[in-house]
């Protein structure tokens, strides 16, 4: 894991500070400075505009182009991608002193301060302009309604210590870039005020924004091809304001064109000013960090860094609307266009089980939105029942390369997945009843059809690609195989929970499956094909993987790192090297299931040959190596969870921050040091502390009561605000608790 | 094999005859009536223009476009294809009758004729047209010259029987289209007479052509943006002829701008006119044949059949120039781009091994001028030595599908079986000296990087995909490994050969390898891991393939096919269907290595297993199938090797002719029934005769010796025009020919 800091951000508790502008830097502080309320993303782009590095972004989730219809080459393989295209840049400024641009890559300032508040949910960027004549000094607030999605605010202050005639004007621009390239939407301007309607080219979906600008001062309203606003000339000394708001409705479907433009403006008028709407913002954040919040005494780096991840997260999905799901780049740039994969229901699921389950629900009912999609998906794959997207905004595949789209069967396991764990957490069985049940069936369905029988009887999956990206064409993945067995046994277990329900037969009949479908699933599951040995209690990570050319990954140079980026394709995939955890996943994903010794056996075998290509894979190799007592390594894989973005570990935060990294972040804390694990009967702990923590103490609420753990040097004490009992694991040994239980640190 | 025939054209010993129009079928007849003589191919197109279904092609040998570089994806997998272009139509012709455009499509016509005469190689276009004033008949013919290859011709005559107002245009138009597309040429005109110089966009290649039409009718010089030529009109009752001739320059390298126009010119003016360049060509033909010929008596479709496959061979390739090499579909449409693939050393190389030694050195002399291309390609894909291309016009790789074009290897070792066979039939050593050994070390060293040891010490390839693609990224594929162990024991064999030789050091010194090198391919020969199982006498044709899911090709409904339109690509390859030949293709190739009763062994496992979606596949299996003792399969995978593109077999002849299965064909004759091997120490003869045939001869120059070999129901007779002993095995018993050799035929 060759991956160096560059650290340029100060460290705080609670607010990710830049001093002095970093111009080299900028694009990167653009993702890190993001704001995003799970409608729209922000990136911490200089709104005055920046002649220099700058990816300046704003997204609105669910809001995307087609990509050119490609030669059809083989059936299976998409011919057209589609991806989260750059929207309506409602923070245009411009701002011209005696008749000059304010571009601070060509002018002289000092003081410049951006400064993110994770308490409020704030941007603030501060800086001073030194001209021929005086110093003016500048202030930029913005932030994002997280009750009001659709709402944005902005304050600039202006202040001169000379009399400098000034020019500044606030637009509503659909004129934006995407890749660098020209964008493909349509805008007309609404009858009055400042409001504009845009459209997108190939999907036809509709943003309406109207914005209204606070000032004393006269200004005129002024159109371009794609833009409105309003333009201010003035003579300043001293000191001016400007609170801009705006309301920005989306309508997905295309049909609304005639009511949006009047909602947005109707929604104008009765949305509040910039600092009531201020007070709201701060009264939002301050209860999601009551219940949220994970604090790490002893550490202030990690304990800013984990607090970044918990605020990214929140502010990149929080249940607003179950037509949206967690972009692995979230809502803060264009790499990866906006896709999620199956790290929704891997990586980032756990967060909203223990802090929002509603919106923990919402994420599987997105996927139960895009069962259509995902059964015309297996159909193209010769295929019954539902095969989900490795890549998606719309439910639609998205991803263009054949081998990772027809071969990768974890999209699908993984929704069932995430299914099992939201039901092991929930109890909820309303939830299976209405959704769970028939997107089981048609994964199983899917995962039957695409199975196959060996000669000696047993079932399994030929012609895959694991979560191991470097091993692409394998058979009998154990990763596969473990997976499709469980979701086989899971839908059983949901079918012997609902078959005397009401609804079940309606289920069943509008599946058009009968016994005979459950009976061969439960063959097939009781004849899964595993790689394992008892003797050494390894899984082999697939058919023949142990007879793979070994290659010592200590021997690779540093600078052959990403090796996607320098290695011959093929090359990649000619050994035994591994990119991230796959035997580890499964056993980490079911960890209930499996004894400590088999973890242990295949952490000593595989982690030795994981190189970690995946932002993902340190963190889950962090928390078993906690768990397995390999305190030391565990610590060093946590290394840069928290901080990947931060410290810029990746070398690629300039294209968006790694969202779905931050919640394995989350993960690594609370199950890796916590000890945390909830695909069992009933939840589990068995914390432990990092060396150099003093104490750390996060919350989750499970089943409906709010569980916060604190963990000293010497000390497990759990609280909750209630009396109500749950009943808990800790160290393996059942306890009751109430509003309170303290144990003695296993060490 | 579901292939069913789509006969509509005469059977005839020496001619391919369309009696009739069949306007659904134009496009077929388009690409069976093509002309060629390496330098250019032209389909059998209407040169008078035609509405419907048709595709006006055009080619000149080497001349082509750089298609569209793509976003870079991954390291080895090429950003930009290339193609052969659509280019000059020297023919165009347009006729207009009382002012109405002559378009067969639209109007009555009778006595329709299409005939291509195959011992003068002109093709013959003949109807009558029924208007309301009388009738007009036209006779097109066309013709290239072989010995003077820039060199066309056409002659039209009309006759009318009443006065027909007539307009009639002969153009030179570069305004040509690519795949229906508009096509990329800039065109300049000569300073006087009909002559223009065409431009390729990308590759900045000229193409200069002038014209002289003979008629005694007065005419004008007509110009658009890329077309030039002569204009007549003129009130006709009786008979008029027009008789045109071009001469075309193509300058690949792009420099030669200024002069190549005046060359063209200059050579029109010294160029023969119409009736004496046939007279030149019918020579040729009847020259070519008396050497080449292939007699069969009983049989008159693959009578027919052979001597067309033969034909179109020849006209597409017999080197005219080193810089050619023979296209999947020759010179005769635009699929495959006319790219050239491993078949040329594979399949079309034994025709020429034996009717024209120099042109097969030729073939080889191709791969080695596009050395540096090769030693490119391999420093792509992270390895040293030299690389063939997939498929290439110009060297470079062409395929920009990596799964083939950096897991394929046969290519590389294709070359290096190319030298072998060229060296064991022609004892060439000069060849070897100057460019062979060079190409050997070469292949080698590529192939000793790509290679890995396993944990036994053995040797041998990882994801690679061998002949049968139905197998895509596999380990030790069996003929991956057995060729590369063949190329390296070959590459030591000629360095034992030149290594007392002066230029030795030099190349050694030049190549930059010493002891060391041929040291590590001796032991990698030596150490080459060969899935052989003595007891049953069968090679695994990879690592696992026995364990693979059984598929009952039988049972794959005939719709299914081609499975490549029909299946989900990744359906294709999980089991254990083959889609050509993989063990049986190097156990044909290398046939003096095996004994029969492997062959047979192999024959046997595979062969239910090979759903034959490669035209390439039934010869080989027809060639083995009469090697031991299968002689009603034999017939039955020859059925359609002769006549595969004249009675549409592939349903795709429209897009061109199957030039490499036309070479296979041959062999599948000479090497099949004739019993033809060619790659031990000495030739070896093994005749049979099919069933159904009375008599059959064909003729091949053995080092430098004419040798005839005629087979009737009893009897083997070899006869020579010279009496130069040779020594062949007949039978497997050494014989000496001198001029006349009889034997029993062995049943």
């Amino acid at each position: 894991m060759a991956k160096i800091a560059t650290r340029y951000l100060e460290i705080d508790p609670w607010r990710i500070i830049e001093k002095g502008f970093h111009p080299e830097r900028n694009q990167v502080s653009e993702s890190i400075f993001s704001l995003a309320n799970e409608f729209m993303g922000v990136r911490g782009f200089l709104e005055e505009g920046f002649s220099g590095k700058s990816l300046q972004g704003i997204y609105y989730n669910g809001i995307y182009e087609w990509g050119e219809e490609e030669r059809a080459s083989y059936k299976g393989i998409i011919g057209r991608t589609h991806y989260l295209v750059n929207g309506l840049n409602w923070l245009k400024t411009r701002i011209f002193i005696d008749g000059k641009t304010l571009d601070i890559g060509q002018e002289k300032i000092r003081d410049f301060e951006r400064v993110l508040d994770l308490r409020s949910g704030t941007l603030t960027r501060s800086l001073t302009l030194i001209n021929d004549f005086g110093e003016i000094s500048f202030t930029f607030i913005r932030f994002l309604s997280m009750r009001h999605c659709n709402r944005g605010y902005q304050r600039v202050i202006i202040a001169s210590d000379y009399p400098a005639e000034m020019e500044i004007s606030f637009g509503l621009d659909f004129d934006t870039k995407h890749w660098g390239r020209p964008g493909r939407w349509q805008a007309e301007f609404g009858a009055g005020g400042i409001s504009v309607l845009g459209r997108t080219e190939s999907t036809g979906q509709f943003l309406a924004a109207a914005a209204e600008i606070q000032s004393s001062l006269p200004y005129e309203i002024y159109k371009t091809e794609k833009e409105i606003g309003a333009r201010y000339r003035f003579k300043l000394q001293g000191e001016t304001v400007f609170d801009r708001k705006v309301s920005i409705f989306a309508d997905r479907q295309g049909e609304k064109r005639e009511e949006l433009l009047l909602a947005a403006e109707a929604d104008l008028q009765k949305s509040p000013g910039f600092s009531e709407a201020l007070v709201a913002a701060k009264a939002y954040w301050e209860d999601f960090w009551q219940r949220t919040d994970v604090e790490i005494e002893g550490d202030p780096e990690n304990q800013q860094g984990i607090r970044f991840c918990i605020y990214h997260l929140q502010q990149t999905y929080h249940g607003f609307d179950p037509g949206n799901n967690i972009g692995a780049k979230g809502l803060t740039g264009e790499a990866y266009s906006g896709h999620a994969f199956w790290d929704t229901e891997t990586y980032c699921l756990p967060f909203y089980l223990f802090n929002n389950l509603s919106a923990a629900r919402d994420l599987l009912i997105f996927r139960y939105r895009t069962l259509p999609e995902a059964r015309k998906r297996a159909r193209e794959l010769d295929c019954e029942g539902a095969c989900y997207p490795i890549a998606t905004l719309n439910g639609h595949e998205a991803c263009s390369l054949w081998q990772h789209a027809s071969l990768q069967l974890q999209p699908s396991t993984g929704v069932a997945y995430g299914i099992y764990h939201y039901y092991r957490v929930s109890k909820d069985n309303e939830f299976l009843k209405d959704y769970g049940f028939e997107m089981l069936v048609e994964i199983s369905r899917f995962l039957l059809s695409r199975g196959q029988w060996n000669r000696e009887g047993k079932f399994g999956y030929y012609c895959v690609m694991g979560p191991d990206e470097f091993q692409m064409m394998v058979h009998h993945n154990s990763y596969t195989n473990y997976l499709a067995k469980r979701t086989f046994l899971f839908t059983l277990e949901v079918r012997d929970l609902l078959k005397d329900n009401d609804k079940y037969e309606q289920i069943i009949e509008k599946l058009g499956i009968g016994e005979d479908f459950f009976r061969k699933i439960k063959t097939a599951a009781a004849q899964m094909l595993l790689l394992y040995d008892p003797e050494t209690e390894l899984f082999e990570q697939h058919l023949g993987y142990f007879e793979l050319p070994h290659i010592d990954i200590g021997s690779i140079p540093v600078t052959d790192f990403p090796l996607y980026n320098n290695w011959s394709y093929d090359r990649i995939y000619r050994n035994d090297m591994i990119k991230q955890p796959d035997v580890l996943m499964f056993l980490f994903l079911f960890a209930s299931d499996f004894p400590l010794s088999v973890k242990k056996a295949n952490y000593e075998f595989y982690e030795p040959r994981c190189i970690h290509e995946s932002s993902l894979s340190p963190s889950v190799h962090s928390i078993l190596a906690a768990e397995i007592g390999k305190k030391d390594e565990a610590l060093a894989f946590f290394e840069f969870a928290t901080r990947l973005d931060l410290d810029d570990y990746n070398r690629n935060a300039e294209e968006g921050l790694h969202l779905t990294s931050i919640a394995a972040a989350w993960m690594n804390i609370v199950y890796g040091f916590g000890g945390l694990r909830s695909d069992g009967a009933c939840l589990s702990l068995a914390p432990q502390i990092p060396a150099i923590w003093k104490r750390y103490a996060f919350k989750i609420n499970y089943r409906g009561k709010n569980i916060r753990v604190e963990v000293t040097k010497d000390e497990v004490k759990l609280s909750s605000d209630d009396e109500k009992p749950a009943t808990l694991l800790l160290y393996g040994k059942e306890i009751i608790l109430r509003d309170e239980y303290r144990a003695e640190l296993r060490k």
